[in-house]
């Protein structure tokens, strides 16, 4: 039997794991500094909790979990035999895998919502699963790296959450582009134009511009049956393109002036600009306002975020908003949060392509002590409990064999200094040490074996 | 509609999560320091790369994914038709959660033979899912934290995993006894009574002492029909209470020395203890041998290990040992390995009874900014930012409220200063800095909140 991974799944070997956490560490770093605090929920889920959350296709993707024991002896006769799918899936099943990590937040505050101290913030990193069809870059599991504030209306979190994603990818080294909109933006422009009706269908459309072009954009807009009059304006506000927020507050002020939402978008857009402005976050100039945006168009009601990178073949690597009825769902109404979350996969391979991983990340052992039989080895193995005493990461050989393989062991593992005490070492209470990057060898005595090593040794003590 | 979680499964929240990962890191530390380095492999394996693995019984605790789609499609309608859950089981599933993560590794060491460096240490800490029924103290997710060498047989990597177990609970100051044993023993004592073919009915009988006692276990060995002679050696050999290694051989010596796998036996006890002596390995008296310790019977080969906390009602928090062919199940023979694992969950209780976590664990805000207003926000926002940029964790209220709520909020969050910052203080360019632990106010230059803080926060630079 020849094993393999089921597909869309991966294993991640230590080189991997070690680039991986070096961002999640990143991440959680930020995290914390701004006060949100990790949780962690169940990966299954009840399939009521999640079921409805996220669309008929989001419920067909969603990786169902088969009742333990005899599981189709209580199934319907009837729903078998006709091999009713659907009707026979309740029946052979009560738990799924999660599939984001955002309904699972929202359950767990409904169900502490007495403990909790609002606003709540917390972060979540965490695998997630999706039935969808495997391909370059989309996994049937994959880490979500989500924070979310409940329980506030203030615009200071979501200038926070900005200050964090720059604040994230300045420490990663990796020059991004933050984009920021108002979901009441293009809402108040429908209702403007008088076309809240088709709202969906234009957003879709405009959405399309950057794939299909402007034409292609006027003639679906004129498909749907809109005025040539109309078409002229949305297309002049797809063309707006703000250098800051107060230029964009100017440019949409002729239509948001005119209706209830326009207003209180502006007064968001104003408020969120206070915040930013205090904090010349606008110093580097990656932050801009991109009118267009629509993530999560069901979803979102306020404040919209995404990241690009720079200079990159890659889609978004980060996503956010403002939700104005999160805990809705669960019958909790009138809590209101704002989150955002890193795209870690995505992530990496930008990272990699870049080559911005930074070579500290390397933690193979410093040495290894060769093994020249049983007397010698016990003789090393002394000598390596009292470094790792000192924190140095040392190994010995396991057995006694050929120099060459020994070599082989150490340059296959990238250790850079191998550490020779044979019969005479021992009897000269000396070591040798070579420094297999150029070859050269020195002797040292045994006492300083931890001063010749802690030069290159960060952890030593 | 009111959401819970699935039965046997948590939440962990931010008070939980600091604590697991207090005991992660401490395990991580000493994985590393020891060259054990990071895998992760996917939560859900091919059902074929698990079934069989575990025993019947283990089969039937894996949680097994259904299909996505029309999943009954292809199903044989006369299986339906008599409700065969077994058979259309095999129709309907084909991937499942992983029961533990050694069926994981040896499936990743056979997949990826050709490019690993043998011997192969690679440590583990992951979710694993049983369909167990839930109790106290056992649950359908819990973590595991594995490290495993594979690819010697050298008792090197036996002494350093238990000189990895007292490091572990060093740092975590829990006073724990670390068994140890070889299964060769007892095979040699069967062999010398001719019991060969009784060896699981006896050892299972041995193991039941604590639970039932001298007498019942001499009955149910004379219901084997095994001899009185016969019941007196095993009963002497289990009294056997030796106080060290070398005193274990020559207790044994007797009976090992008639055989080839008791004469293995002494030798790999004697290796092992060489390199524990050598290291005085001893000196806090907190290793043992104990003959009568068996762990996963079919499974381990040569050392075991179990570690107990002392002075806790608890069972065993970490076990191991060695395994001389773990990948054959994957038809890649001839690899010896051993390995441990510590019970995060169980060790989480007893360190949370014995109430042995440390206070640096709290990792609330260190500071609360009031908010007085619109203009007063901003002013106090810069602060914080400023601060941040210093590696202060502190935040800001979000919104104008009155004073009682933004206290409640930092008491409830057992942030310990608040700082406030009004038309006044921004006018003298002033914070009153009030201390919630004992209500001392004192003024501060709005330049030297930074120095005032500093001295309470082990992070600010």
């Amino acid at each position: 039997m020849k094993p393999s991974l089921p597909k869309g799944t991966r294993d991640f070997g230590p080189v991997e794991m070690q680039r991986r956490n070096y961002i999640f560490d990143v991440i959680k770093s930020v995290y914390h500094k701004y006060g949100y605090l990790p949780l962690e929920t169940p990966s299954m889920e009840n399939l009521s909790t999640l079921t409805g959350k996220y669309g008929d296709e989001g419920d067909q993707l969603i990786f169902k979990i088969l009742n333990s024991g005899d599981y189709l002896a209580k199934v319907d006769h009837v729903e078998l035999q006709n091999k009713n799918s659907k009707a026979v899936l309740s029946a052979i099943s009560e738990k799924a895998l999660r599939y984001d990590l955002t309904v699972p937040f929202a359950r767990y505050v409904v169900m502490h919502q007495h403990e909790l101290v609002f606003p709540f913030k917390r972060y979540q990193i965490q695998p997630v699963w999706r039935a969808d069809r495997p391909q370059k870059g989309r996994y049937r599991e994959f880490y979500q790296c989500d924070a979310d504030m409940i329980g506030s209306h203030s615009l200071m979190y979501e200038a926070e959450l900005i200050l964090m994603f720059k604040e994230v990818f300045e420490k990663l080294n990796l020059s991004v582009d933050i984009k920021v909109n108002n979901r009441k933006v293009i809402s108040s422009l429908m209702q403007f134009l008088e076309l809240t009706e088709k709202f969906v269908s234009v957003v879709t459309i405009i959405d399309k511009w950057d794939k299909i072009g402007q034409e292609a954009v006027e003639k679906e807009l004129k498909d749907l049956g809109i005025t040539n009059n109309k078409i002229a304006e949305i297309i002049k506000f797809v063309k707006l393109n703000p250098n800051n927020i107060q230029e964009a507050i100017l440019s949409i002020h002729y239509f948001a002036s005119t209706n209830e939402i326009g207003i209180k978008a502006i007064e968001e857009l104003t408020h969120l600009n206070e915040y930013l402005q205090a904090v010349d976050a606008f110093v580097n100039n990656n932050i801009s306002i991109d009118f267009t945006l629509v993530r999560g168009l069901n979803y979102y009601t306020g404040t919209i975020f995404e990241v690009k990178a720079l200079n990159a073949e890659m889609g978004s690597i980060c996503g956010g908003g403002r939700y104005d009825d999160l805990t809705g769902i669960f019958d909790l109404p009138g809590l209101s949060g704002v989150g955002i979350s890193f795209g870690a996969d995505r992530i990496y391979d930008v990272l990699l392509a870049k080559n911005l991983f930074p070579s500290f990340l390397n933690t193979n052992s410093l040495a290894l002590f060769f093994n020249f039989g049983k007397k010698e080895s016990i003789f090393s193995f002394q000598i390596i409990q009292q470094l790792r005493k000192r924190n140095f990461q040392v190994e010995l050989y396991p057995d006694e064999t050929k120099m060459k393989k020994q070599f082989q062991y150490a340059e296959a593992k990238n250790i850079p200094f191998v550490v020779l005490i044979g019969e005479s070492e021992i009897a000269e209470n000396v070591a040798q040490i070579k420094d297999l990057r150029n070859g050269e060898q020195v002797k040292v005595s045994i006492e300083h074996i931890a001063d010749f090593l802690s030069k290159f040794s960060d952890n030593a003590i």
